[in-house]
């Protein structure tokens, strides 16, 4: 097992979160050391329950009673609507302040949980169980929950850390292949943004990552991880150098908006996001090499799509003056300076449509 | 004009609450002080905007551009597809992360706009201009906010300050006479809480608070705001002391929800729960005098009912299971010591309900 601890020195508060391939027992020790009652809710979708439930109860069910709150965790569905079924079982079924949840399963959930358990009773503990590549290396840390408009990706949302994340990967054997290529693209995007070493031991190993060699897998988590943890720690409300962790998003939730959140999966916007990003910088002579071709390269190699889809223009421009990080005619990007290192820019949003 | 300061020292942060009867030039100004844009969203009901829209354009439109965004307030409509509907106006009007909203009206619209600034993008600021007498007193200052869920009042929230809280006066010139009783309630409840000086004041001069004696109003405005900000400087988020100001609210809030918040108004079922928290307080011997023959004496002078309207008592130990303040079986309860000083009880649901 390894174990990456999140500090969050504004609040006094940390949080751990491990990564194993071995069983439950060390998320159920943290789970009943956090307990103020011998009730877990588990928040989940049904599909997962089919395939993952018998082993949980197996493990959990003996200390605790499970109650399990299923919904739809399609991206469309990522909504407040959802959420307000959650919450309305939630009280039903007897959830008050010192209850706790369970997120598990992919990014939609975990953001999703996170959010009830921001606004339930004006905010519970939760607990990040990731079930997916994507949300293990990404959404499970750093506490962003929220749900989507539909103006735009994450537009209504809070800051509310999870008490762990536990990630085992495990769950990684029956996730389709291209849900791995999409936490991949995350992997990918923490090293460029961080760690040329790791970009290149990405680059090296994609064979055997591929082929979800769990040894290179732990790893690779691990330090994707790390990457995050350090980032969210040294600016946890996205302040500064949070932005960073943007690389790729900008325009991948412009992409994934204007595809009404259907054919275009998350981590493929951001691959097309990021070689865009890297082509911008060199035109701009922010980075003095283009940068994007070797972007574009690895990317390929994970079997990733890096062609930014030929929407209207002025869609474009729509959904970016929408994103989170536009003051309106401007928008916060980040731009490649090399492997390794990145720079938040202020854009023009008209010029950013024009070089589309 | 009166201030009152809110400190709320874990934040380093302290925001002012001005009453006053003159005007909207003092409000523009710290507005305007605040602003990054020369736009402001206001978020109103047409109600309001009828009686009011002139006046504040008037005095706001040449500085700033106001953009209204108008609901329906009534208790019913304090849901999250409520805020679902403000959250999608403001996206597609432009609001980025540094826009700011205004409350114009009562509670409900006080406490959505508090909900909807604190999740919007996950939060940007918000300024309060409360324009019914309970929120002046009440809802406006201490930054809860939230909504309604079936199963309860105020299920699902975030605690979140405004910037500023304004609170005309003149405004409640235009307020029904249950309206300004349901304030009134408030009002009371702050006096039993901390103040018996207060409490007698108010006793004394029930004629002249009733005919909205200008300058008695706005004296004991002021003294419920101060009374309130300093509860919520001790306990912000409501770890102990501020507890105390659901003296009332706890039964109330049963009585609302078992009324699904139709004829019964929520300063009414406050009035109805500080009685029978009094009564309680003297059967279970923590008041030496029964108060509630005070309280009760008093609540009937501003036209206040006091009796418990007779819903099945089971249906009454459902709701109170519900309540925030609730363990599952037990729920915190805030019984009257004297007047001027309760102590907060942790209570049987099942006892409580057989004494109903």
């Amino acid at each position: 097992m390894k174990t990456v601890k999140v500090t969050l020195p504004t609040r006094g508060h940390s949080y751990l979160i491990s990564i194993r391939s071995d069983g439950f027992a060390h998320s159920l020790n943290v789970i009943k050391k956090n307990l103020h009652e011998k009730k877990l809710f588990v928040i989940s979708t049904g599909k997962i329950k089919k395939l993952h439930g018998k082993k949980i109860t197996k493990a959990f069910g003996r200390t605790l009673k499970l109650v399990w709150i299923l919904v739809n965790d399609s991206e469309q569905n990522k909504t407040l609507s959802t959420c307000e079924k959650i919450l309305a079982e939630l009280s039903k079924k007897g959830a008050h302040r010192k209850s706790m949840l369970l997120a598990l399963g992919g990014g939609v959930i975990g953001d999703m949980t996170g959010f009830v358990a921001a606004i339930y009773m004006r905010g519970i503990p939760y607990f990040q169980m990731p079930t997916t590549l994507l949300s293990q290396v990404d959404s499970s840390i750093g506490g962003k929950t929220g749900v989507d408009l539909k103006t735009g990706k994450n537009l209504a949302g809070a800051f509310h850390q999870p008490r762990a994340v536990f990630i085992h990967t495990d769950f990684l054997k029956t996730l389709p292949a291209r849900e791995i290529k999409c936490g991949l693209a995350e992997i990918i995007k923490h090293s460029i943004i961080a760690d040329k070493v790791f970009f290149d031991f990405l680059n090296k190993n994609s064979q055997a990552i591929l082929n979800l060699n769990p040894s290179i897998l732990e790893k690779i988590i691990y330090r994707s991880c790390q990457i995050k943890a350090q980032i969210v720690a040294k600016d946890e409300k996205e302040n500064h150098v949070r932005a960073t962790l943007n690389f790729g998003h900008t325009l991948g939730h412009a992409i994934e908006t204007l595809s009404r959140f259907q054919n275009i999966k998350h981590g493929e916007a951001v691959a097309m996001g990021m070689v865009y990003a890297a082509k911008l910088a060199h035109k701009m002579t922010i980075s003095d090499k283009d940068y994007s071709v070797n972007i574009e390269n690895v990317l390929k190699k994970f079997g990733l799509p890096t062609k930014i889809p030929a929407f209207d223009k002025r869609q474009y421009q729509k959904a970016l003056a929408r994103d989170k990080k536009s003051g309106g005619k401007t928008i916060k990007f980040i731009l490649v300076k090399k492997i390794g290192k990145v720079s938040i820019v202020p854009l023009s949003i008209g010029g950013i449509t024009r070089s589309l």
